[in-house]
């Protein structure tokens, strides 16, 4: 029998699904067998795997008979109707959709910060929102060093968060502006080109949106600390590729901003950029297609004792999505 | 004689000079004679105060000759070369420049909320930074009903806060982007068109930039709260006008979001723009223009008892600017 895994990719036409499909390629993951599905609408399109067309299939109850991995990213309703028929069909799925990221069943994971919590996995594993896994990443090392008890976050999304619509409502927008045409808002609530939208996903309670309260909830969960003080903020601003966050951390002792830059650099998955006096520190634009989280503008608290200001950024399609679910289920292997 | 004040516009030809120009005839400020000056290569333009065409003078020592009021808007240098020839004529020198901000002898002024100390100026009186005249807003009503004690600000400026050679960098930027180039860097450090940039003016002690300590002290001069703890991250955005920040702050007493809005409802200069189920909070599309500076996204903390989150926006040519520069000057009839 050939070695290598049977692997489904469920949303294999989306952006995410674009860039799993490249990321498994170029990670050498063992795979014996690839499938690509998506909405009835791509049905017969074929995607690139490698220098493979792989024809994309119209999912259904019988798609997963002899795969192995399927990693869903296909949004939360495919994932709520398709993943119990995977892991019936003996699939471990790797969910990258909200659908099961709270259920207490299902271990959420960013295989830097808490490998060890997939081993409980019942079939499903989640992978955080994009946001998420960018802001979470340079915390645990810092927790790790002094123990974290507050995390004020503000966030600068790219459009490409919001999928191959989003990505192209910039596009649009700006070329309009550039043929000096007025411009239309064409997916968000608003013009994305040349503004910034303070809202993200629904309004709830409190006032809070849900990718902010996905923050919350997503950090307590990976960090496992229940009772962690989060203040979230999620902007839109008009980035093609890679959010950007600026956070603010206080801790039970104090982390220096030497001791923080030293526990970033030995975190694996984060690359410190530094240097001030040569104009360097984390962007989108240096961001883009790396694997890294960048992490820079270290800098103590100026009014507070136990506090640490840094900016972080990543890709989000690749840390932020793709990668960090092949990372899950490299975990699998 | 005639009445009125014999004016004179430092600065004319950029781009908080042609606001002030523009909001002095809008605000029907009494000018009995308006002169425009700018540096040596603007000499022989005209720049237009209503109907009128002004031919641009270039500034010397004995520019202020018969002047009432000064208002420099030329930069921290030509402030600190010339701001005191106009006093020495007479004149009173409302000044945008960072040059006289922090001198304990210079009152700091929004009018809306110091301007009491306004009257032992001699003879020059300071106009904040833009990104500290739209934070500090909303948080004198915060701190009137609950007593500041911290304040994290993460501000999203648009490329106008620097001049117009910062608004014609995106514009080409985002231009030749439009053609298919690739994109060069114009002004900032770094492309700024789909791009975010961590840094505004040069960097200093601690790792932060003088942006984010000229919020920090200026903040702390204009609300008399010298050891208020502020920490400050300041980012170039790819927004053509108006700023915005994600505010939190952190009271000696709670301040519930709904005293919170009433107390910004009741503020001079402040708008509430905050009704989450029809998609309306303050963005810098709609800011743009005005001479309020826009406040929603108010939400209590969720981790902290006496906090509040809130996001506010402001025109930074505007309110940041040529419009509290005029309001000083009213202050001084």
């Amino acid at each position: 029998m050939a070695s290598g895994q049977r692997i489904a990719v469920v949303g294999a036409t989306g952006a995410v699904g674009q860039t799993t499909l490249k990321l498994l390629k170029q990670r050498n993951f063992p795979v014996r067998d690839l499938r690509a599905f998506a909405s009835a609408r791509s049905t017969g399109k074929t995607v690139k795997f490698g220098d493979d067309d792989i024809t994309v299939e119209t999912l259904d109850a019988n798609s997963f008979k002899g795969i192995d991995i399927a990693l869903f990213s296909a949004g939360s309703e495919q994932s709520r109707q398709f993943a119990p028929f995977a892991v019936k069909a003996g699939a471990v799925v790797v969910d990258k959709s909200s659908a099961f990221r709270m259920n207490p069943e299902v271990p959420l994971i960013v295989p830097e910060i808490n490998a060890a919590a997939a081993r409980s996995h019942r079939g499903i594993l989640s992978c955080p929102n994009c946001t998420t896994i960018v802001t979470v990443m340079p915390l645990k090392p810092i927790h790790d060093a002094g123990r974290l008890r507050r995390v004020i976050a503000t966030s600068f999304q790219a459009v490409s968060g919001a999928g191959v619509n989003g990505v192209a409502a910039l596009r649009e927008e700006t070329l309009a502006w550039a043929r000096g045409e007025k411009i239309e808002p064409r997916h968000f609530q608003h013009q994305i080109a040349f503004n910034v939208i303070p809202h993200i996903d629904k309004f709830g309670e409190g006032g809070y949106t849900g990718e902010e309260m996905k923050l919350v909830g997503e950090m307590r969960k990976i960090l496992a600390l229940p009772d962690l003080a989060v203040s979230p903020t999620t902007v839109r601003v008009p980035v093609f590729t890679a959010h950007s966050i600026a956070v603010n951390v206080e801790t039970e002792t104090k982390v220096t901003a030497a001791a923080a830059r030293a526990a970033f650099e030995r975190f694996q998955g984060l690359r410190v950029v530094d240097d001030p006096a040569h104009n360097q520190y984390p962007m989108p634009i240096i961001a883009e297609g790396q694997d890294h989280c960048l992490v820079g503008r270290i800098r103590e608290d100026l009014g507070v004792a136990n506090a640490l200001n840094f900016w972080v950024a990543g890709d989000q399609l690749r840390k932020g999505a793709a990668l960090n679910g092949i990372q899950i289920a490299e975990l699998l292997l």
